[in-house]
This record gives structure tokens, sequence and C-alpha cells, in this order.
């Protein structure tokens, strides 16, 4: 069996018709959902690109794998889905984004070239690169944002968008405005305009045409990390998809003035950001979310035609599908753009496997409600590679049983992290606070129920009631009428903090097999006379005396 | 200023003349007490040689390089000491033992020749290696416990030990009984008997003229950890020292009979194991602690060669000094033998620091309670060697503002843990609870007055008050009736469990600088029309749009 594994950025879990959104029809993601099943309570790690990838690529927790930014580099020898991949016989490959950045540093001291095969996976996060384009090509007064090349830049310059040095940022994340000014993605007032490239060029019709030239080709088994940019910001689509919606398709935004009275400080600091106060205003919903729904809407057409492909080869019968993404996307609701706190429009994610084995048949076309972290990716690949978990190094837990229908016991709490220390508000509050950086963190900790946020540096911590407060409007962290509910979050979050992350030399079989074996080799600490154990354990400690030679300088 | 990194294994913090022993004179250890500063609350971060060592050797806590056991593997790429120093142009030397295990698995996977020098750093947890002798030559009937070559048994066989094989077990480690039978060390019964060798080749002496050896030869700046087995098992030491002690100064020992009544069981595992069992006879205790006693005051009498060949030369005022140990031993006290647990003979260590620069001289000889942890070595050390320690890596604290008589916050809290995953009582109470290997977990946290216990697996937690009660008999986690002192350090311990430990590739200084960059790299998410932002920000995104080509195929 093959896997493709298709991540989509900044994706919000509602908005997909299988997971209810009024207006915007995903007919093939609705596809894949009743091929298998859609788990309708999973949550990524961190709600930041960055720090949420390196999880799904490892396995581990932010504060396990240590890169809990964007751009903060992974260490080097830190394992990922690709060393356990090819232990199995599995090659991993990449199409697309991780924004991985590599520990140069680290590789440096380990006298690792980034041109071996070696160097190469370490810098590129475990994976053999098939396409590498983390798809943003920003540009400022101090250079590129990424300075590595443009796999997309360089596709469309020789397609002819040759008119300008950035085509990404001119072409297809910008329109045209009055007197044939550029009219930047960069902008909301632009995102209703149409993109000004041509559709079959746009960034998400390249990766999968890409994605389809990878698998013409690919030999042997493999898992391939399909991993679009779309519906990330930039918000601006190319036609036909910039008028398929309109302001009349917009939700009136889930915030509630509630929220504005006596908000947790870092809450404050998201909600009065920049980019909360522009999801602030109406004409901002009104153009980017359209946009936005066209976006999705294209991946779902592009999605349509890699399906496709896998039915006419008939290869759908031995390829895993798995759509998923980094994290959502606040669009105005709780006051907040972007994503950053783990409201369920940042934190909570699509996930939709497929499965075509025979077990899986079980569970065509469900749903699952289990507490799913997006760590148990890994694991549910090593598994469905045929390997056993390593589960000293593998934090999450294969999904293959729920897939199966099987009902296991499973976690009662996930964790989520958020580290916000490199961002502008992170400055902002570190100067109101006293901050240091190590305090900027976020913890969420949720049972399905209960949703706590616990922020270091002295803060009190946020809870929510998702059962009757679905819309998590209510904080009830602002009172102490729930101290038992948060005394046993904080308990979860104690023993998570505990938890065994670092043993990654040793596995429980390998620590189960050593008990008491240094007896074997020699070591008794704890002998009188030697009677204490079976004659032959002894053997070396007597007989004759040896011969002491003379005393010598 | 170079510096001399002594350790001594297995050695007790109250077995020095300096802490009080009644018996036992070490005027070198009292000597180097003198000059500099004895810490009274020095605990190490694990009471068992390879975790400790990797926590004093990495400056970071079990938890954090993952090395919780003898012989749990580094893992490849964590930085050392060495690592920490060369960059400061301080080399690192190690001469005798460390119990690093290399991560083998993880080289190979690198590609790192251990016999390359990079390779060899690794294998060698970050030391170049003038002499490498872990001094347990252990053999049995599946082999020797350590398969590498033995310097030391190499140069007993040189010095003319040549009628044994194995002349660390049958001379350096044995005596000899009625009728020239071999008395091995490995018998308690055996402690009283001079050990089968001159005292000159015994392995104190040798390590110790090594080390005069590289000192003599050493060239430019240096720490060199001079890193001794004794006074370790086997209990037995060569004449004169053999009978300088007898069982007159062999101590009550220091348990009581409140604590086998509902003893915690995880304690009563280690009561009643083999050692704890044999450390309960008290003709044990009179043939092995007055062993221990002779061994100590070797070291002390070869600390006095070291001591005497720095003043010979003048290095003494260019060399810090520091004296401490891996662990202690209960023997007999607490009706336990060994180490493991946290009782003080356990978890404290002696602790004596010279420094030989002018700031210090505000508290030669004196002594200091501040919590000190065995991971504040290191970042002493980087400290000494003129760097800025990197506190997203090493999580100790440099002692040198107290050895400077300044009185800085101090932290209000220590953690030290014990992995008891591998060792038989692992596999007892495993049995006995079903608990898995990570469920095998103790953790310590220490206030200055009350220590606590944590066993993972659903166990109470012990505590002692240490001001009340200083020897640790009353458990007072029997009951509920300090249940706010429990929840106060299980407070600590959760603030510990949240640490940032694993963001080694990011400093703080370079997360304040990144904050708000990357609008100066053009990502800009949070613009409705640019005027958001000085013009030159978006002037990559404004002007005369390029040129649409043809759709082409």
């Amino acid at each position: 069996m093959n896997i493709l594994f298709i991540m989509y950025d900044q994706l919000r879990f509602d908005y997909l018709s299988c997971a209810g959104h009024p207006h915007l029809q995903t007919p093939n993601f609705d596809r894949v959902a009743e091929m298998g099943v859609r788990f309708t309570n999973a949550y990524v790690q961190s709600p930041i690109c960055g720090s949420s990838r390196m999880s799904y690529y490892t396995g581990r927790y932010p504060s396990s794998h240590g890169a809990q930014w964007n751009n903060f580099p992974l260490r080097v020898g830190e394992l990922t889905l690709g060393d356990h991949l090819r232990k199995l016989d599995m090659d991993c490959w990449l199409i697309g984004k991780t924004h991985m950045h590599a520990d140069a540093e680290g590789m440096e001291r380990l006298g690792l070239d980034p041109d071996s095969v070696i160097g190469a996976r370490q810098a590129e996060c475990g994976f053999d690169v098939f396409i590498r384009d983390d798809g943003l090509w920003a540009q400022g007064i101090a250079g590129y944002y990424d300075e590595s090349r443009s796999p997309y830049n360089e596709y469309l310059k020789e397609k002819g968008y040759t008119d300008s040095d950035n085509p990404w940022a001119d072409h297809a994340n910008a329109g045209v405005k009055e007197r044939n000014k550029i009219a930047s993605g960069w902008m909301y007032e632009n995102a209703d305009r149409p993109a000004h490239i041509h559709e079959a060029d746009s960034e998400t019709a390249w990766l999968t045409s890409r994605t389809i030239d990878f698998m013409k080709q690919a030999k042997g088994k493999w898992c391939a990390h399909v991993s679009y940019i779309k519906p990330h910001w930039p918000y601006i689509v190319a036609a036909p998809y910039h008028n398929m919606f309109g302001p009349d398709h917009v939700p009136a935004p889930l915030r509630d003035e509630v929220e504005q009275e006596d908000t947790h400080p870092v809450f404050k600091g998201y909600m009065d950001n920049q980019v909360g106060q522009a999801f602030q205003r109406d004409e901002v919903r009104q153009k980017v979310i359209p946009a936005y729904m066209g976006l999705i809407k294209q991946c779902d057409d592009h999605l349509g035609r890699i399906l496709d492909y896998l039915e006419e080869t008939g290869e759908i019968k031995d390829t895993m599908i798995v759509l998923t993404s980094d994290h959502g996307d606040y669009l105005g609701d709780h006051w907040m753009g972007e994503k950053s706190l783990f409201h369920d429009q940042s934190a909570k994610v699509p996930m939709i496997i497929y499965d075509p084995r025979r077990p899986a048949n079980a569970t065509r076309g469900t749903t699952c409600d289990a507490l799913v972290e997006s760590l148990d990716i890994a694991a549910t690949f090593v598994e469905a590679a045929g390997g056993d978990v390593p589960a000293h190094i593998l934090e999450g837990r294969s999904l293959l049983p729920l897939l199966n229908g099987e009902r296991p016991k499973w976690r009662e709490f996930l964790i989520s992290e958020f580290d916000y220390s490199a961002s502008p508000v992170g400055g902002t509050l570190a100067e109101e606070y006293c901050l240091k950086p190590k305090d900027c963190r976020l913890f969420m900790v949720f049972d399905g129920r209960w949703k706590m946020m616990h922020a270091e540096g002295g803060f009190r911590p946020m809870l929510f009631d998702l059962q009757n407060d679905p819309e998590e409007f209510h904080d009830l962290g602002k009172t102490d009428a729930h101290a038992d509910v948060i005394a046993r979050l904080y308990d979860y979050l104690a023993q998570w903090g505990r938890r065994m992350s670092q043993r990654v030399t040793k596995s429980d079989e390998d620590i189960e097999n050593m008990r008491g074996k240094a007896g074997f080799k020699g070591v008794l600490p704890f002998m009188y006379d030697g009677s204490e154990v079976p004659r032959p354990l002894i053997k070396h400690y007597v007989g004759k005396a040896p011969k002491l030679p003379d005393a010598k300088d």
C-alpha cells in the first residue's frame, strides 16, 4: 500500500460540505469522507504552520521536538517520518510545503554535508524532495522571506510569466486594478479580484500536476506528502473561483460582546493585534471569506483530478489517502484573524482518512469523535507500512484500530501548544508583563468537553465548556466557579509534562530485556559470600589467587 | 584559567571531615574547602551513575537528555560540555570514567564514523579522551559488563600482573584468603582484606598519575574531567588503607522501625531487594564501611598529590577545582544499600569549588546552602571559560555569583529523577502493579525543607520534613495531614514539567531579535489597502501590473 498524505494550509475544519458548510460544496473531500472516516475531534499540536508541521513529521509534541515556531530549526538528528518509513522499505517523498528550517549549525557541528543524501534528508525534515516549495515568496525591504529557490516561480517563468521577477507575488497572488495597477493579494481590498494568472498555472493546479507526475513515475512502496500552500493567505484566487462566492455566502462572525469583557491578556493581545483589528471590519470578512471559499473550492476540484487518476489507474485500491491541514483560520470569529489560540476555528482541523484495505470496510462513510492529535498520523503511517510503532519516539497513537471499527480505550485528553515568544504579540506582552521568551507559551488541555488554556507567566487560565457553549464565548476561567474542572485539567497537563519524551535510544522492549541481566555479566553488588547466586554466576570470582608481581616504580 | 573537574563515584556527602564525619579525616578535601566554597545542599539530577553523569556533562535534566539509566545511549547530537567549552577555546579532556554509551544507531543513521574526530567526540560524550576507563571490568557467564578496552587492565599487565586475564577483578578488586584462594571484592565478607595489589598500582593511584601526566603535557586552556571509579564498589582497598578503620568507626545505621510501617511500595521494593537485605545485616556494614572509608582516605591522599603538583608548579593560581560525586551510598541507612531513592544519603553529594580568581576571595573557606543542582556545573564552567550561558540549552545556573559572595535570587526548588524501569526492582513492581516501563519513574522535589517523592503509576507521594526530621524517617505522605505542602510541591513539579527544554536551536536573544521582522521581508497579512504600514514596506506590492502571457498547455 502507498500513502498519499495531503495537507492543505490554514484550512478550517468546518469549511467543507461534509462538515456541514451551508454554501461551500466540496464533493471531492466528501468523496474521500464517504470512502473513509472523518474524524470530528482532530486537533493540531500547535496552531502555527512550522510547529504544527514538525509535529506531523516527527510524531512528537512541540515541546519534544523543540521547533516551536516558524523557522525555529528542527534540531539535527530528530527522527522523522522518513526515518521511520524507510526502515520499513517505504520511501517518503515531499511534494510542496514543509516550512522546515534546517539546523545548519547542528549539521556543521556533526560535519553533515547538505549535499549528501543524509545531509539533504536532515535539511528537509527527513523527506526526499520531489518538489519543495513553501509557497511564501514574500518580498520586502529586507529581502525575501524565504531565500531558497522557488520551483513554482521557475515554472511560471518557463510558462511565459517573465514580465515580473516574482510572478508568485505579481501574478498568482495579485490581481489588476484601475489604470492597470497591480492589486496585491496582500491587501484584503483586492481579495475579490481574480488573480492575474491562468487558473491552470495557479499554485494549486501546479502542485496537483506535479503530484500526478510523481505518481506516474513512482516505483516501490511510497508515502508522498502532498502539501498545498492554499487556502493560506494571500487571499486571492484565479478565475473562475474569484466570484463563485460573494458577501451573501459569508456567515455572521462567531463573536460575542462577552468576549470583550475581562478578556484574558493573551487573548486580548491577539484580538487587538493588526490582523485581529482587520478581521473585526465587515468589509474585510466580506472580501476575504469568498476568496477563501474560492481557494478551497479550487483545492476540491484539483483533489478530484488526483482521485480520478487513482481510479483510472486502479491505484485507489492500494493507496491510503489522508486529507488534513496544519491549522485553521479565525476569519473574524472571536474578534480575531489568522490562527494562534485554541478555539476550534484555529486548533481543530479536517482529518479524513481512507484506508483501502478490507478491515476498514467496517467504517466507510462514518465519522469518529475520538480525541485525535495530529501526531497520531506518524504512528498511523508506521503501522500502515507494516511496522510496530516505536512508542519511545512517536508520541501519538495509530488510528488504524479506529479505522477498522475497533473501540480501544482511547486518550482522555489532548494537548496543543503555542509558543508566541517570537511574535509581535509576544513582544508587546513581554513588555507589559515582564515576560521572558520562555514565558510566552500557551498550552491547551481538552477532554472532549472542557477546553482549558494555560498561559505561562502568571496568568489565570481560560476555560470553555463546549457542551453548553459550543461557540466558546464564555470564558469560565474568569471566576473560581469551575475550580474543580480547572484542577482536573491541570492534573492532566502535569501528567503530560512528566511524560517520557526523550528516551529515544531505548524502547520499552529493550528495557524489559535488560532487567536483571547485569548479573550475567558479573555485576553482583549484593553478595556477602557468594551463596546468594547460583555457583556458575560467580565462577570468575573464585579459584586460586594469581601471583602478585614484585613492587616496581 | 583551567578547570580540574574531579568526580568520585558513589561518594556520600557526609563522608568527609569538612562535612563533619567523626572518624574519617580528609585533609585534602578540607584543604580545597578552605580555599573555596563547600555547597551543603547539592543534589544530583539522578541517583544513578550513568544518568547523573549525563546530566553533569550535558547540563540538562535526565528527562531532557533522555539517557535515564546506565547504558541508555546519549542520543547523537545532544550538546555536551565539550561542545560548549571548545566554542570558547577551551579543550575538554577526559581522564577516567563517564559511563557514556554511544548512540551507535544514531551515529550510523547520520553517517558518523566513530574513528573521525566528530564521531569520537559523539561516542565519548563530547570529551577528547586522554584516558577512558569506566572501572567496571566485571565478568560473568554472558561475558564482560563493559566490552571496551581497559587501559587500567593493560597498565596492570605491563606492570607484571600477568597471572590473571582480568587483574582488575583478581588483583585490584580482590584479596587472598585461606589456602591461597581468591577473596573477591564482590563478596562483602572479603571487604576487610587488603586488595591483592601494590597500592601504587591501584585504580586511584593509577588515575592520579595519569592526571599528573596530563597536566605536565597540557597546552592551551583546558577543562579536565578527572573521574575516579572509587569509592564505588567492589568494596575492597589496598594496604595500608584496608585496616585504617574498623567496626568501631562504623556508625549505627540511620534507620527506624517506622520506616517499615506502611512503606511506600517503591521504597519497599528497594528495601527488600538483594542489596537492601544485605546491608540490613550488621556484619555487612561492619566489613564494608571500613573499606569504604579506606577507599575515601586513599582518594584524599591522592588528591593531595594533585594539589601538591598544582602548588609546586604554581598552576593552583590559575586552576579552578571542583570536587564532587555522581551520587551517594545508603550503606544500610534507611534499610537500604547502594543508591536509588532520594534520601540525602543517595541524592545529595559533596560539592566543593575552588575558584582562584580574586572575586572569589569573598567566600574562601565558607559554606553555602543554596539549592544546587549538579547541572549547574556545566553552566558554571561555561561562565568560568568566559562565555554566556546558553540558557535555551543548559538548564542549570552558573554558581560563580555564589562563589563571588553575591546573593542573587536563587531557585526555590530542585528536581531529581530516577528511572528504575530497567532495574530488577522495576521488573518486580511492574509485575505486581502492572507498570509499563514509562511508569517506573520517580521524581524528587525539594524546596530546602520539604522533600517530596512522586512515583508514576498511581502511587501516593512520599514526603519528608527535613527541618523537623532531618534523618528522613517519617514519611508524611502516609496521611493527608500535609496535603497543602504536597500540593505546593506538585505545583513545582508541574511547572518544571512545562519547562522549555528542547528549543535548543534558538536562543532567547535570537527570538527577541526575530520579533516583527517578517514584515520587513514582505509578510504583511493584515493590510486592507496598504495604508497600515509605511509606504516602503509595500513597495514590492504596488506599481504596474505585469503582462499576462497567453494561455498555453
